[in-house]
């Protein structure tokens, strides 16, 4: 007796995108005290995204509105384009599948940098779909040229780029992204994950006005909104991208806690201000500490910053004796970027600690492999 | 210029599960003073839930553990199971979009009541299964002879039952399930929704020790607990199931806050209690209003009542009237029981104000129609 389950997903790998800190805590035993690994936002929520959430507490019996209909308008209103061009999920991670779902599927090929979003690959896996690969370039910017290429080649149906980059943290301005985008093949969709386009300088942003069809441009309120437990975040696409979101997508999934949230952080936008100075007073910090320790960093319009070590083995054994002193962070998986790793912007607590324990993880490392 | 979404997503309507209450009175203009038409509870959050909610808002700039690891072994120890044959998800919703993954897709077939949970068809087409459905009796029960019928005839790779049933309200001794169980094909799979199960008389929940390999049992908070606007529930079922589902989830759509909550209302099973002994005296108060004005009632184990208005168009022309004036209910989509309507058990307040509305716009329809 054996329920037949589809021949998919029995050909799927049991692994998952990311290994969280907890799960780490409960492997190793050992407590992670300083948490600047997964990009969270040190630096809270808004006042009035906490006074909103609270009160959410308290309808909480009901359900959350599927449509995010106040949020999608106020998202409207605050981006230029029409209600019907924004689809709200419960995160990226989420939109990511819905885009997949609505693009890829047997015999569809997905092409992304190697080494980028893991989730995105992990959707076009499971959705059926192949994964293209190309590498990022020596520096860690995204190779543009590289990837058109790849999707003509490929005749692929989806690109993926993330802009700001994670996990290298570099950009490019939206008019250099403009002649990418143009030289996608015409049917070939393409998402921009903008998740830290908050922290990135002006002229990034990809303008949503007169969208090209081809394009579903993600944003999340994870990052410089400081809600990543709350799961929520949207897409900017045309209305029939978002009608096609519309016929899969779970309409129940973004909860009211998260709804309420949102909508008052967005109308806080002198907080968000706030958090990106004190992140790049926080990369600042990152940035002189590396060139006090003789490392190089890659640019980065992010919450975080990468260090680069030199090789794979010398980045891997200082993510090793950083985790053994209580200090979670992560590094980029596939070459040429498997020679960094990535500091999230902390606390001023955290990044007094880790400009304490890094200078000693890196003589203790040298020290063994030289 | 025009991006190729799959051939699947095109194919599919742009239908939706459920038109939320929010949506209704966006379109009527008509704000619902009486809400009970979603099943949500009218009893409120456990006050330890309250708490540890409150509180989770304060550490929400962290991501939520993907693995949900400290509520699924609480669940583990509440139901004397594995923590390894527990997934837990965004409400049942999500659950369902799981295991319709995990075991329909193209050629493939569930079975399921004609007019039963309708998000289980939403995701059976979104997958490129098949519905294959077979009518409720009259009487409001499901028919369990027809259905293991039906997955024996059609091939069937999935069957879905709700237990106790939503639109019904009508139940099976688990002891009934079990033959039902051992009827079905060796390869197909079987949902049992217990979504209302804590409303039910002892012996109607299905055993979860030494679990049939094709049975996955899904609970939720949104009901009894009182959660529904945060989304969270779980599936009960064999290990390889489960980590079927880990293959394909997205890992973090349990969000932080749920997750708190759903721990601490698990621990406060006397507040649960209380919300059953109070639905049971609501339903008793709708039995005797319907007693009153000779409607018949359908047998409920849930936080509703099926009224019988021995009509589809009465039925209709009941829930229009019903929202004119304010009061949000819905009705059951196919025959048979498209002749009744099904209201949940408000507060006292909802209550009294449903049996002075009621009868008004009964009077009112009869006059009309005769």
């Amino acid at each position: 007796m054996k329920p037949s389950i589809t021949s998919l997903i029995e050909s799927l790998p049991a692994t998952i995108p990311f290994v969280a800190p907890e799960s780490i805590e409960r492997r190793t035993g050992i407590p992670f005290t300083v948490r600047v690994g997964a990009n969270e936002s040190a630096f809270g929520i808004s006042p009035r995204a906490k006074y909103a959430m609270d009160q959410a507490v308290n309808t909480i019996s009901h359900y959350n509105d599927p449509e995010s209909n106040d949020l999608r308008e106020a998202l409207a209103t605050h981006h230029k384009v029409d209600t019907n061009q924004i689809s709200v999920g419960a995160g990226i991670d989420d939109l990511l599948g819905l885009a997949v779902r609505t693009f890829i599927g047997p015999e569809r090929i997905a092409v992304s940098s190697l080494g980028s979003y893991p989730t995105l690959h992990f959707h076009v896996n499971g959705f059926g779909g192949t994964n293209h690969t190309v590498p990022y370039l020596p520096n860690g910017f995204n190779d543009l040229n590289a990837l058109a290429d790849a999707a003509i080649k490929q005749a692929a149906s989806l690109v993926y780029l993330a802009n700001p980059d994670n996990p290298a943290g570099t950009w490019f301005r939206a008019s250099d992204l403009n002649a990418f985008v143009n030289g996608l093949p015409d049917s070939c969709a393409c998402i921009l994950d903008e998740a830290y386009i908050e922290f990135a300088p002006e002229g990034t942003a990809f303008p949503m006005g007169d969208l090209d069809p081809r394009i579903m441009i993600m944003r999340t309120f994870s990052k410089a909104h400081g809600m990543a437990g709350a799961r929520i975040g949207y897409t900017i696409a045309t209305p029939e991208i978002i009608t096609a979101f519309n016929k899969v997508r779970l309409h129940f999934n973004v909860n009211l806690i998260a709804q309420a949230g949102a909508l008052a952080s967005l109308k806080d936008l002198d907080f968000v201000a706030g958090v990106v100075s004190s992140v790049q007073q926080g990369r600042n910090d990152y940035e002189a500490l590396a060139q006090e320790l003789g490392l190089s960093t890659l640019p980065s319009a992010t919450n975080f910053v990468t260090f680069d070590a030199g090789t794979q083995q010398r980045a891997q054994l200082i993510l090793n004796a950083l985790a053994k002193r209580g200090v979670f962070i992560r590094k980029p998986g596939a070459p040429p970027l498997d020679r960094c790793f990535r500091v999230t912007v902390g606390t001023d607590q955290e990044r007094q600690d880790f400009a304490r324990i890094l200078p000693q993880v890196l003589s203790e490392i040298d020290a063994a492999i030289a």
